[in-house]
């Protein structure tokens, strides 16, 4: 073996050790949400500090800063996926270097700090409460745009953490096309007659809902020998590797809709970590691009499969036999057209999947007005009152139903939101170069059958890993960056139909 | 702060990084054996390792050698909990500091290879098949014996790893009296005529004998806050601090025995964990004593309280309300005679209270045998079933329900069954000094109320963690070390009743 390939084995064993860690944490975080009894969390945040450590100090080690270094020169030697790891791995290592001890230590006391006061807030319905906290992670988190360095706008700093190579210039355009095309769109649609769905809120049993879950899963190629479906108070996706990817639902017995959509959500971001290839265990070739593309998955399989006629005329007489007494005198039709209702509201996650955006809008002009100095915290319960009014003409009522909603903050994640949208955008793109590429896309999902867009996913976006970015691969797959055209087609012509426009 | 006291925090902060890290190993092992799916097994076992692997380089540290050496020699600065978690720890270090890479590489490799070997013999109910690899387990234990050293005899060094202080020399003693005085109690017994226990062997429900499980966990106050009830393949008991205790049972629906007594086994287990003392997590004041002590817990409450009738007083009206096809037609004293059913059987796992200690006794002399090299491997399958004649008067039919059984050699544990025996010899006379010091403790549980025995067991075992050795213990608690003459006074008075001897 030449010397550069035994590098880069020492390198793949030593980010595969970082993994096994961060695994096993990930395995600490799914037991304590679904499993762990109540007193055991004392314990177990200790023990997850201890491995968050050891992880970070093998992360941040001068060896593997060497080792990365090194064979980054000496990239011509490596494949070109040997070469992504290095590469990647690099980035990684260079951005955990440019925080300081003093810095982090501080940001995790701010956070700390932040979640206390959010959650008084919460209880109390006072965004004043949180005010104060929140100025501290706005401050925090422009400190931490400087540290991170950027070209254009400081936001970009902190957007470039959850997706990679996503900018404000960028993100100015798409917002702005949601903007103006999606207000008027969503007023006309309120303008029409409302379709009905009070059959979805009835009382739809536990038990039946978490075995209709997990046939949902099967339905669309969840390997159940690959992971497991297990109730939490919020659902999430985890992996411990790609041969163990699990799944959580929440059921709400009053309401069809929460476990069913948040089930199929899941699985598309679970379908993704289980078509990760398992020799790229720990490496970048293994990993998810960025947060948009993982909700692209999540969002493709949940709205533009989950929440289509065509896949329900496969799925409903089935649905209809395990609920009929609510189901019976429903047709497919007016199935459809209930899971689909819009309607504006005040929250983002109980909102359907045209205004859900307005949510993300809001955010996004708040957030970057923060960073860059053009908001003050003072004026923020005000103007996020104020864009409600504009954009869905709603009233917001008090805090809880508005600025002091999600967690997220309160949380440090500045940056984070837009990537929901953007994966909506990327799922209504991917998908109609899907219906392009797979001959009789529709006719095979109708008769129930999902796995050629599965096997579309696996081989266009699932196997490369980390190869690509979000923006090479979508140019890639579809000709072009990210283009709003695509989301807003599907929307007008689904939404045009069911509303008869 | 003194010196002294800054070094014992640097000490205590050192271990308990290592028992985060082992802790978190346990719920890796918890969820393969609970809820992993299938395909999660491979990186399961790489995750473990290289945990195990974190956690060796830590316990073997010449940092942590020096400070425990430094701490020994100032012990006087300690106070003696202190003292002698300082203590028992370096015990362990200068253990670990025996063993080179080479002998643990080689044993490792033999202990892998063996296991292989005996899944393969068990496959072919063939002795000769697992022969050749149990002589190299013989020969690295004997290795393993010279390593660690001994004084009298080198199985000494063996049981010291599992119970510390075992000498052959004292039981010696206690195994002959099981010979001599066992062996023909259990033959006039077999001479009486049998206890009914059919209406144990019908079908009982799986689903409500995990509710009864649960329900019994209750009454035996385990703490369901820090723990909770699984199903898995083999009952075992783990813990993650004393505040996360879980126990898993298995259930056979056509035997009530099974899932009953094996949780209230595993609920004794679970109770020594959740009453050692929070305040010394991760230190040896914060550790089960011995794996004899362990037992001894897990047996007083599976038979000394859980297969007497006092307890059923109290418990079975109940069972017969959540069994009444199965029971309601059986009186209390039937299945009181029923579960303590006295019969000489093949399989350890299977036997009773009784015959199950001729099972430990033929380990104990055919192991001995072998380290002192007085027995062959050859010979060991003619001396095993010679043996189960001369005890029990049964004819083995095959190496599965002989030899083969039990999976402990082939992972190379020679020197720990006798600690199943011990543990039932230590119930024995701990529960009659119990009933001693505690005022109506029969008429405590025969209402149902087991508490004044735990925390009795709390106040004089539990909570002293290693503070005292098995020996030191018991002399403490019952004037006098371990003696099988309360035992067999136990099994005399029970077992004289039941078959009205």
């Amino acid at each position: 073996m030449s010397d550069v390939k035994k590098m880069y084995q020492d390198y793949v064993a030593k980010v595969r050790k970082i993994a096994d860690i961060t695994n096993t944490m990930a395995l600490l975080h799914w037991d304590k949400e679904v499993y762990m009894p109540k007193k055991g969390a004392k314990l177990r945040g200790q023990q997850l500090t201890t491995l968050a450590g050891i992880a970070h100090e093998l992360a941040t080690s001068k060896e593997l800063g060497n080792i990365l270094h090194e064979l980054d020169e000496r990239k011509q030697a490596l494949t070109p996926e040997e070469a992504c790891n290095v590469r990647v791995s690099l980035e990684g290592y260079q951005r955990q270097q440019k925080y300081s001890g003093d810095f982090v230590k501080r940001q995790t006391q701010v956070t700390a700090d932040a979640y206390e006061k959010w959650a008084t807030a919460r209880d109390a319905n006072d965004y004043n409460l949180f005010k104060g906290a929140l100025k501290e992670l706005v401050n925090i988190a422009r400190e931490e745009a400087e540290i991170l360095g950027y070209e254009d706008h400081p936001y970009d700093a902190l957007l470039d953490k959850y997706e990679k190579g996503a900018r404000v210039k960028a993100l100015d355009v798409l917002f702005e096309d949601v903007r103006q095309q999606m207000v008027d769109f969503c007023a006309e649609i309120q303008a029409r007659p409302q379709v009905e769905d009070a059959f979805l809120k009835q009382h739809y049993d536990k038990n039946k809902q978490l075995d209709y879950g997990t046939h949902i899963l099967k339905v669309l190629s969840y390997d159940f020998d690959a992971g497991r479906l297990d109730i939490s108070r919020h659902p999430f996706t985890i992996h411990f590797g790609s041969n163990d990817v699990r799944v959580t639902t929440r059921i709400d017995e009053q309401d069809f809709c929460n476990m069913t959509w948040s089930t199929i959500h899941e699985a598309g971001h679970a379908l993704y970590e289980q078509g990760l290839q398992e020799q790229y265990y720990g490496l970048p070739m293994g990993q998810y691009i960025s947060l948009g593309i993982h909700e692209s998955q999540s969002r493709l399989w949940e709205n533009n499969v989950g929440r289509s006629l065509t896949f329900w005329q496969s799925q409903y007489a089935h649905l209809q036999s395990v609920f009929p007494e609510h189901l019976q005198d429903v047709s497919v039709e007016d199935f459809y057209k209930g899971i689909n209702k819009v309607i504006p509201s005040f929250i983002r996650t109980e909102s359907d999947e045209l205004t859900y955006h307005f949510h993300i809008l809001i955010r996004y002009e708040l957030e970057k007005g923060l960073i860059e100095g053009a908001i003050e915290v003072d004026d923020l319960a005000e103007l996020w009152n104020e864009k409600y009014k504009a954009y869905m003409n709603l009233d917001v009522p008090d805090a809880n139903r508005g600025i002091l909603q999600d967690i997220h903050w309160s949380h440090g994640s500045i940056g984070y939101f837009p990537t929901y949208s953007l994966g909506s955008f990327y799922a209504a793109q991917f998908y109609q170069q899907a219906e392009k590429d797979i001959p009789n896309l529709t006719a095979s999902i109708e008769s129930g059958n999902t796995l050629p867009l599965l096997e579309w996913l696996r081989s266009n976006i699932h196997e490369h890993g980390r190869f690509y970015t979000a923006e090479e691969l979508c140019t890639k797959i579809t000709g072009e960056p990210l283009n709003f055209k695509y989301f807003m087609d599907y929307a007008r012509n689904k939404f045009g139909q069911i509303y008869n426009m």
